[in-house]
């Protein structure tokens, strides 16, 4: 529960404030006054009448009513402070700093419980334990430095780790990114990540609130909760880029070492990114490059026309943006011409832009100038304007500054000369400005962003999916395990799902009369025995009566025969379909080629269930080896529609059937004209009733 | 030519030098003062007695005897100048600054030219035109700034582009990194990147020389000079990493419209830098954190420790250098448990090694010596050490610091507060260290340093092949372009590549014998008509000789048929391997799996020949699908040392037959046992005589 008392409160007091800024009650108090607090600051230390000019009260018992309490005492001490505040001081906010609690003993654990039964009862909010913070722009509640400028309009962080919250601001203030909120949830006890995003979006206020969220995440304790208001603030305008560490087997390791959190399934994650619209980083300064080009007006398609008047940067950038699937584009014709005749001789106008090294400030005016009003083509303009320290930056940078007020299309400014422009650089980002010092560090990141795909739709596609039956056959399988054939079969046939002809009998004539009707060649399986083809089980394209005959008597004589299987033989593309489920995600859906391309290429791509058709497409589509599903060198692709079509009702189906918790249809079958699966497996596991 | 004069001056004129530091001029002279030249410093002005305290003549020819001349003077001044300093002055060492050469028109070529004869008559050097100069710990010959901190032991730089070496030195200079010498090539008219690296391999000193070398390169001018004298000063023990800008297409325009360079194609370089042992870059932040790597000691192994105090940057720099293939490996038993006993409570040693936020310089050091003496499958130690701003951070970076000084195993210090604990990491750095402020930025340029392969040996394998028959052959072919099949048999044959048996003939009844010798099933082909699929002119798996005789009548009635080919029907895993001829860098050759690898896929690696045995199992190694070719899931495999046999025998045959521009065989089929080329097809240019 997130109160106004946490987000604007009229009165703080700092239990535990001490004058000694090397101490987090110093350093929190410190950071509040030299923040502007304006409502009433407070407080509580035995020994002080005054702490840092702040009037001191002995004991937490003498503090009059106060909205937000922050502790840095004991953690022993806490839970008594906690109640007294909350039931006689009618505070209703609680940060607490202290560390001891449960990330490092159970006796820890007891206290951090005993601490939000009191917050619940009292209807109070609760950030931490083992926090460093909240900070706003209305109170700066951090012990940590460094505190970035803070602007309404700037990116609100929420980290699940504070020392990794402080690192990220280390990495954020060098480039010039400003914030609105940086929320630090420590242990989470009350408030997590999701419930701070989930508060973000209910209250969500597109005039006044900021439209970037930038996240730190080692755990995802409520992955629909964190996809649900994700998806929704990003169809609101808000624009969202994640860490979730841990995605490696060592580094889930080094995750739960840290907070004890279990790390989810990496392609859970990379799903659950995918459908919400997340861009997902995997470095601060991944983050805080794609915060700065978040805070830049949206690129309205992939071309990119570079300005610069130093040549190198400008092609490592073209291969950086083309690395990436962005243009920079040719320019020519009688607008490039007419922009090269007001340059210097030598400069070239084919993009790169290049001005020369002796480039005017007028000349780059000039190059904004065509770029948005005569390039048509051109999508977003990228300035790199460093200097080897002859004269000053900052006529060139005004340039910049203004030209970014007005321009119709966004302007990145990449302004290397951090040290020999230094003051110039310092004088652009304070007007509001960011900066981003390596070329290539950008064209990656907004690569990046450009290849998130909006946010699915949340509504189920059903398809006609018949759930009621799909209930009941899931409601009749007696044992948990890997289902029965015939199960199998009624489920995909509920769900609409194409499911090759087959036929299982232990008598002869009845096996052939189906290969007959079905049409010859066919195949032909033993029931009964684990490893068929081991044991010789399995025949491929059987071409008449007779030799289905003989194989038909042959696999009788197997140990452990039941009767045979026979399907109609079937020729197309091998594809594959599989799903797995995630405990807190759900089902995690895979798609890709069979074979090889599963097996040996690990070519797949992962969706969360349901999933709508944009998303089954955008699966296909993300396959290494689309080519193929999509037809190659006179090769024949196979059907797209109906391959997204099976995705689609698969995900319904599982959505519907939370019991299944793995399957796969391996080979579905496709030409041209039909997809079709031709063996499928499915475990199901039901809660013990 | 580089002459001791240009290394070493004993005097310096400055030509064009002037009192105001925003002109080139001014700043260069700024520079050899502030940069504390030691040697006779004069200026030519002519209208000054003295600049900036140093004697000015009005003219060259009033200058004494002079080592080294600079010029900022307009480039139609250029030449007289030189002549004059040269001839009368004996300078032995020139550096032009000035622009308006041949980068930007025809005269400035004509005048660039007369300038390269002028000191190429007198025997001296020339670094330019069009270049911010040379920087080393002798002389501070640049006009431009950062200046870095200067070591002999540190790096050397050169770079194509001056604006881009600024900007390199700008990312390092943040970093700590420390520089033996800075070249700026600019035109690079005597003296380029190749000359500069070959000076340094030829008069190569173990002991004084740096062994770092960084290169920023927009044109390969000579491919095979950069590999010779690269591999070669790797071998020496020197660390080499290099920008090659202009990889994409796009980026290959940029690069041209910069230097007119004409960029190479990507792959040839790639495998260029493959076979030197150059580690290669794509941006300045990355060029100057491998350049900090390679300034610590070497890694043995691929376990890292990471030692900090924080939780979330060790998760995400497992992360990182998980993906780059570095292993982070738990740590555990009795020197786990003994380390963990000496540190807070709640404190982990599981790696990362998480000493808490309380965590003292002490427990720092401790970790550090258990990193080193206990750990034995420990061979690297990556310390993060960051801070909310609480406690200076000093003692904590002596404790590294000194650690650093003995530690047998590298230590890779990450600092991420470098504005907080700004003093802190200034003091560090004055020390001579770097600083890695990002850590999976370090992760991930660790990864590829260690991925790059060492320099391939230079010998070439002959292993029988029949040079002098491959001449013998080339030389009798009559006509450019594709070559006819006998003449592709011959040069396999000579090259020892194992082809399948054919036979092509117009007479049916020898076509027949044939088939009865080599044994059905065969594959017949006609012989005549170019595209023989699309007209019926190829027919598979003909298991008998009645098949055969109707086919080969069939095929004789297609027109412009004028005989069948014959093969045995051969089944194995289908291989390729192709090379093209790219002008300057020689043969490229590529190998891959066939069909949808090659052409969907694009899953080729790419070698440079002529091709060691190491570097064939590297290219084979590094395809996507190389666990088909290891075999499989119960499939089994491909026999990679015939297949890397066939590799290098190929290359072989390449250099010594220049003429062949493209070739490739597609398919090579192979089984466990045998790898065998079934289809080759060859196009050849001879030079007209």
């Amino acid at each position: 529960m997130i109160t106004s008392q946490l987000l604007r409160p009229e009165s703080i007091v700092v239990v535990g404030a001490s004058n000694n800024v090397h101490k987090p009650g110093g350093a929190i108090l410190r950071n509040l006054i030299s923040g502007g607090f304006r409502g009433a600051l407070r407080a509580v230390n035995p020994k002080e009448k005054e702490v840092q000019g702040v009037t001191a009260f002995a004991d937490v018992k003498d503090v009059p009513d106060t909205e937000l309490a922050i502790l840095a005492i004991p953690a022993a001490m806490c839970p008594e402070a906690v109640e007294v505040l909350a039931n006689e001081k009618k505070t209703k906010a609680f940060i607490v700093l202290s560390a001891g609690f449960g990330e490092e003993t159970h006796e820890g654990a007891l206290l951090e419980q005993q601490i939000l039964d009191t917050v619940n009862r009292y209807g109070a909010s609760l950030i931490g334990p083992n926090c460093i913070g909240l900070l706003n722009t209305w109170h700066h509640s951090v012990f940590s430095q460094p505190i970035p400028n803070l602007d309404p309009k700037g990116v609100d962080l929420i980290s699940s780790s504070g020392a990794t919250a402080v690192f990220i601001l280390e990495s954020a203030v060098t480039k010039g990114l400003q914030f609105n909120s940086v929320w630090s949830v420590g242990n989470g006890k009350q408030i997590g990540v999701e419930d701070v995003l989930q508060f973000m979006d209910e209250h969500f206020d597109a005039e006044k609130d900021s439209h970037i969220k930038l996240l730190y995440i080692e755990n995802i304790k409520d992955p629909d909760r964190l996809l649900f208001h994700a998806s929704s603030l990003i169809r609101k305008g808000c624009k969202i880029a994640a860490i979730k560490a841990g995605s490696s087997e060592s580094g889930s390791r080094a995750a739960s070492s840290h907070t004890g959190a279990i790390a989810s399934s990496d392609s859970a994650v990379e799903a659950l990114f995918r459908k919400a619209g997340i861009v997902r980083c995997f470095s601060r300064e991944e983050l805080t490059t794609v915060g700065c080009v978040f805070t830049l007006p949206e690129l309205k398609g992939k071309n990119v026309a570079i300005i610069t008047h130093a040549g190198g940067p400008g092609v490592m950038l073209t291969d950086a943006l083309s690395k990436g699937g962005m243009n920079v584009p040719k320019l020519e014709g009688e607008a490039a011409e007419a922009l090269k005749a007001q340059l210097f001789p030598g400069a070239s106008v084919g993009n790169p832009i290049d001005v020369l090294a002796t480039g005017t400030p007028e000349h780059l005016r000039l190059c904004l100038d065509f770029c948005e009003n005569k390039f048509d083509n051109i999508d977003a303009v990228m300035a790199i304007f460093g200097t080897p320290g002859l004269v000053t930056m900052f006529d060139m940078y005004d340039v910049l500054h203004e030209k970014m007020q007005t321009c119709r299309k966004p302007i990145f400014p990449i302004l290397p000369s951090v040290n020999t422009a230094g003051a110039e650089v310092a004088e652009f980002l304070a007007k509001g400005h960011v900066n981003f010092a390596d070329e290539v560090t950008l064209g990656t990141a907004l690569s990046r962003i450009m290849n998130v795909p909006r946010p699915a739709a949340s509504e189920i596609e059903l398809l006609g999916v018949d759930i009621p039956r799909i209930r009941r056959i899931i409601d009749s399988i007696p044992e948990n395990g890997y289902i029965e054939p015939h199960y199998v079969q009624a489920l995909l046939h509920a769900a609409g799902i194409p499911l090759v002809d087959e036929f299982v009998s232990d008598n002869k004539e009845e096996v052939i009369a189906f290969a007959r009707r079905c049409g010859f060649p066919v195949v032909a399986k033993v029931v009964g025995p684990v490893h068929k083809s081991d044991v010789g089980g399995v025949v491929l394209n059987i071409k008449g009566e007779q030799h289905l005959a003989l194989e038909f008597d042959r696999m009788m004589q197997i140990p452990d025969a039941k009767a045979v299987m026979v399907q109609p033989m079937l020729k197309g593309t091998e594809l594959f379909i599989g799903a797995k489920y995630e405990e807190k995600f759900g089902h995690v859906v895979l798609c890709g080629l069979g074979g090889i391309f599963v097996e040996v290429l690990k070519d797949v791509s992962s969706g969360l269930a349901p999933l709508s058709y944009p998303e089954a497409y955008s699966m296909i589509r993300s396959l290494r080896a689309y080519k193929i599903i999509k037809g190659t060198r006179g090769q024949k692709g196979v059907n797209e529609d109906k391959f997204a079509e099976i995705i689609v009702r698969l995900s319904t189906l599982l959505r519907f059937a939370t019991e299944i918790k793995e399957m796969d249809i391996n080979p579905l079958l496709a030409t041209e004209k039909w997809v079709i699966a031709v063996d499928a497996r499915i475990r199901i596991e039901k809660k013990a009733g």
